[in-house]
């Protein structure tokens, strides 16, 4: 199976486009783009899949005006393609049938902050760091944070999380309310900000991970935090990566509200060492942040202590230094870069899997082993806390037989996630490139997600190819 | 309005109704019950909402034998509507198109406890006591507790919370996946056991809160959390209902994890002492309780001090002595039958709001003035620390003109909640009681809903006449 062949095809309809593209430009003037650049720029450039780009760009800056642009494609049926910073991973803005590609980018005001309530309403281009910066002087902050600094509205989409994640959810949990689209151009509100409620439908969390496919995201409502009193956190080396899984199950089964407990196996520490000059030895790492009182966090991190002594793993170095746990960090969220800058030229095929946390030891194991056998350079980084990672295989896309064997073993290990009682993604989503997998993950269920893509999206106009197909 | 008109009607199929009765007979012999007593008690007996019994109720055993229900009731157009324990309150269970009572109180097992994973396995019939007392000598606990002890797939259905939802979330919170009999009589598996998914539309918390009108729960999968090492609580008087809000809020603010934290108004107070000889000064009083390491319990409790203090709060009696907060949480959930105890032979029309909050200690005042204003008797208690809170109004049913000043009372109790951004249930959900509040509420959000009903169960069997009607 070729890269290729894992994009549904979806029919263009040319004349549909060509009459939507001048229904658009009428409208909005100079900010429907169609040169190749920006068409490209607005197909998949993170992914390792082929670009396919939309035909026409349309740079939106209102709710009001993503429902115009969504009518006048349900008018012509023409594929309406949401995108925030294009920063996913699994082809979820290409446009396999061309058509509109709806840019949120300019819409990136931070609307409310009710800093009493711990909750904020922003539009869907506002990204995580601005959010953050945003935020900085109230005490307050927002936690989800995926490797790359993804717009809220795509987030959202993709139901992402990240490493603090373990600790405070993932965006199904922080998402109290938005403002959805529908595929007929109507605008709707759902959730609320009360902090829960019984009301019906919870066609929030419907909306959240539906990837663009069921509506746009055009306004949202999101939890904030408190910005913990006191932080620590630091590093410890573990022999061998079933020992530091070993640590990671303990730390959660004995209830340490650990913030983030990352794994980085060796050649990752060898790739961050290179890239963010971290100084790291190289072997198995974990990397952990306590919030808390200052009190807490103590107490937690001798904790932790213990049960990486028992686990075989080596000192753990911690630090309450703000600076010093920033250069790990931002290290952390580098990875991705550091991971390409092991084998520059090469392309990184991405993925990400999900296991129940008792076998997380024996997933990660068993995937470093077929890595081995396989002879990929393919670094593995998670956020193993909630028994999720990644592995980064760096392919020659000129070789014909790498390729295939780097797709063979992303097979595999989602096969064998999907085996242990896990999924085939813990957060980046299907998008194009896990649609293969759902079938298996999810038997019959799986025709019920049709049912509900055919009932909020008869025309199929919202992000055909993706998720499900009708 | 009367009571009555709050149902909506539902046709009734007579030939169906003969036809599936035959069928069920048939099929399940002495499991298939219709004396008049069996099928009033699977009407609806919590409710102030007038009684509709089913005409049939079968007690079904598996998973394949719900399937079975509802695929006859399918082929003969009948009403199917599920039962645990019959304790919500909203009208949840009554049956306006009579039909087929599906009593699962006998699925009543824990099929599995990963105590490795911190989850479990358990059919929809087990409820919420016998889930921990099961978990007893585990060291993990199910903390989700409404007033009741209701049947786990009920409370998923209904998206219950209770006294630690402010710490451990809602049912939509720590479902991590279910088992699911479609109104096709199909049976699917929804989520699963990995922490976190990105793997497409999330069907677990589609159906959680859905009241059986999109399906019927048949097995779920729950999360656990470990005990907590040290426990601590108390209660805390205070002069007014604002200020005893007004210390809540800022108790959250201030980002103490707190794990319950609770408002009992001076009436309810006076209840519960009258019903389980709590000896409390009669005045508002909060109820908390902090979950942590010792010295974390401590910080937590002596925060919580300062903080009373500043509102016009009494001294905080703590007591981290497990019998001391047994009998306090004890009379804490039976608060319901306290309040029915101070005016014996009347019904309680129990009601449940949520708002932001800040706009919680308004929105308690007002409803504490309504109250007075109505010359009502009905005691206010709440799990203030989600902003949610209910108030029972206890009502002799024989005199219409008060009849007449409860519902009027409840309706601006909604109607006050939705106008401060809230929910017109945070906890008891939709059922036939709260549908006519859904509309302002929701807005064009509500046809989404009402779309979604459409597709998943167009022959309109599934528990019809509640949530939405189609």
């Amino acid at each position: 199976m070729s890269l290729a062949a894992m994009q549904v095809l979806v029919r263009r309809n040319e004349a549909g486009i060509a009459a939507a593209g001048e229904a658009l430009s009428a409208r909005f003037g100079a900010r429907v783009a169609r040169t190749a650049a920006i068409r490209e720029q607005h197909g998949h450039t993170t992914s390792w899949l082929p670009n396919q780009a939309p035909d026409i760009v349309v740079f939106a800056e209102s709710t009001e005006e993503v429902a115009e642009i969504v009518r006048i494609c349900a008018e012509h049926r023409v594929p309406v393609i949401p995108f925030g910073t294009g920063s996913s991973l699994e082809g979820h803005v290409n446009a396999p049938g061309g058509g509109v590609s709806v840019d949120v980018s300019r819409m990136n005001k931070v609307l409310a902050v009710h800093a009493e309530d711990l909750d904020c309403v922003v539009q869907p281009g506002v990204t995580r760091s601005q959010l953050n910066a945003f935020l900085r002087d109230s005490g307050l902050f927002f936690p989800i944070d995926p490797g790359a600094d993804a717009s809220l509205g795509g987030m959202a989409s993709t139901r992402a999380s990240g490493t603090n994640a373990v600790r405070y959810g993932t965006m199904k949990d922080v998402v109290l309310g938005l403002t959805v689209v529908t595929a007929e151009g109507k605008i709707i509100h759902t959730g609320g900000r009360a902090r829960k409620s019984s009301a019906g439908y919870d066609l929030t969390r419907l909306f959240v991970g539906s990837e663009g496919t069921l509506g746009i995201i055009t306004e949202l409502t999101l939890r904030l935090f408190g910005q913990p009193e006191a932080i620590s956190g630091g590093v410890c080396p573990f022999p061998d990566v079933a020992s530091a899984c070993n640590a990671v199950i303990m730390t959660i089964q004995s209830g340490i509200p650990v913030a983030r407990i990352e794994l980085l196996d060796t050649l990752q520490v060898r790739a961050c060492n290179a890239y963010s000059g971290l100084g790291l030895a190289e072997t198995p790492t974990l990397f952990l942040e306590f919030h808390g009182t200052p009190n807490g966090v103590k107490e937690q991190a001798e904790l932790f202590e213990a049960i990486a002594g028992e686990c075989g793993g080596g000192a753990f170095r911690w630090s309450s230094q703000a600076e010093e746990r920033t250069k790990l960090w931002t290290a952390r969220h580098n990875a991705y870069f550091a991971g390409i800058g092991l084998r520059p030229g090469c392309k990184a095929v991405t993925t990400d899997v999900c296991v129940p946390i008792s076998r997380l030891a024996e997933c990660v194991a068993a995937t470093a082993d077929d890595i081995a056998a396989s002879g990929l350079i393919a670094p593995i980084v998670g956020h193993v806390g909630d028994g999720n990672f990644h592995v980064m295989v760096l392919v020659d896309v000129t070789d014909a037989a790498e390729v295939a064997a780097a797709e063979a073993f992303v097979e595999r290990l989602n096969w064998r996630a999907i085996e242990m009682e896990g999924t085939c993604t813990g957060e980046h989503g299907v998008g194009q490139g896990k649609m293969k997998y759902l079938k298996r993950e999810h038997g019959e269920a799986l025709d019920v997600m049709r049912t509900l893509k055919q009932a909020l999206d008869p025309l199929n106009i919202m992000n055909p190819g993706k998720i499900v197909v009708i």
